[in-house]
């Protein structure tokens, strides 16, 4: 699914809009991916035999199919290029803040004033892929979980729990009490990555396009940087976090 | 720069268009960046006032400014909003298959079948900054490094040289002569990284979103598997290409 076919109305800038899918193949992906998270499928009924096989399937799984027409769906999709169908969809489920003050993951990741929803999105997928616990982040100057987030994140946000917390400072100090380490990504002068010992236990924060706050720096027992090899000032965010959180894995594997 | 404001032209959809840059960000972003690659600023008189400062930069450095109407920028453009300015380039310079031929890094990448320019993008400024020598990339079933492949890029397009090549299989069949072992990145089955132990000289190759073609992963000495702790199937391609080469890196700089 092509992540500009979605319309982000769990953004900012349409707080009070439910969100959707538009377009025939998204919402036909997620109607075969993620069906639970549907609750209405509006279509032209003009459109109505290419969209054929798009309901069928939406009844298959249970999803009620209502005729509109095209200045509703524009309405709804924010945009003409609809083709014909929108799904009004729920909101993000995000993870319980009972469920982070009890995790025993070894690692968590946490992104701090990330705003390009495709870098949350592989953010997301590469947390779900090293067998992480969650992702935080939080409310404020950071991207929530969008449909663009989603489709970034191929299949993984369904999978690994994201928390999205109110302020992440004190988040961290919670979860530092309960045995963890605070690992935090500087683009320069931190530890040398490849001399650097993971402590046991692991929130990994990571910066945005911007860095992270100085706030959330501060509450870093390590700071680490990734060793540059060659002219460019910083990897992408989501990158780094992948680098480092896979470093820290293998130290787990070989001890 | 924001991708989405670049006109990609060098792209297989329009194959005699020349590349041009529109927009007042862009186009400045270039003119500060890599005026060298700029060969004329087309814009429209009318948004002139709009365009003071754009127009004072391309004449600091020596880029020549036209006075264009609505519809020329718009063809050229390919887009009625390119902001009243639109800047022909120079096509992307890619590397001397004479330079491939006497590289000496230890390390350079390979993309197979890679289309996502995003993800292109990403690659070179991981790769250099994980300090490669270069990347090839076959000139079929895969996208060229168009103006979106730059800005993804964050400059570093223009410090790693990129080798644009008409048979991968011939190319690293070329290379491995001279000393280079192929490591193949697979998303199952092969050597898990945890366990591998880098060669001196490497080309590591990956593949896109849908994988190396088999006469390309036919040339690789090794196959290499990323664990996977979770339930994704597999990482977004230029993340684990980062992952891997930092893991070469961090084995080369132990030794």
């Amino acid at each position: 699914m092509k992540a500009r076919n979605f319309v982000n109305a769990t953004g900012p800038s349409a707080p009070h809009q439910q969100p959707c899918v538009y377009g025939i193949h998204p919402v036909s992906e997620w109607l075969r991916a993620c069906p639970v998270r549907l609750r209405t499928v509006h279509y032209e009924p003009r459109s109505a035999h290419r969209l054929a096989e798009l309901l069928r399937r939406a009844e298959s799984v249970g999803v009620a199919a209502r005729p509109s027409d095209e200045r509703a769906l524009a309405a709804m999709a924010g945009t003409p290029h609809h083709q014909g169908v929108v799904a009004s969809a729920a909101p993000f489920p995000y993870g319980e803040p009972d469920a982070l003050s009890t995790t025993t993951a070894q690692l968590l990741l946490a992104a701090d004033q990330l705003q390009d929803p495709h870098n949350l999105g592989a953010l997301l997928r590469t947390a779900e892929a090293v067998g992480a616990g969650g992702v935080i982040t939080p409310k404020d100057n950071s991207v929530p979980v969008t449909a663009t987030v989603e489709a970034a994140a191929a299949g993984a946000a369904a999978l690994i729990p994201v928390y999205r917390v109110t302020n992440l400072t004190r988040t961290l100090q919670a979860v530092k009490k309960r045995g963890y380490w605070i690992v935090g990504l500087m683009a320069h002068g931190g530890i040398d990555l490849f001399q650097f010992s993971a402590p046991d236990r692991v929130i990994l924060v990571v910066g945005g396009e911007t860095g992270m706050r100085p706030l959330v720096a501060r509450q870093c027992d390590f700071a680490v940087s990734i060793p540059m090899f060659g002219r460019v000032e910083s990897l992408n965010a989501s990158v780094a976090a992948a680098i480092i959180a896979y470093e820290l894995r293998r130290q787990w594997w070989v001890a």
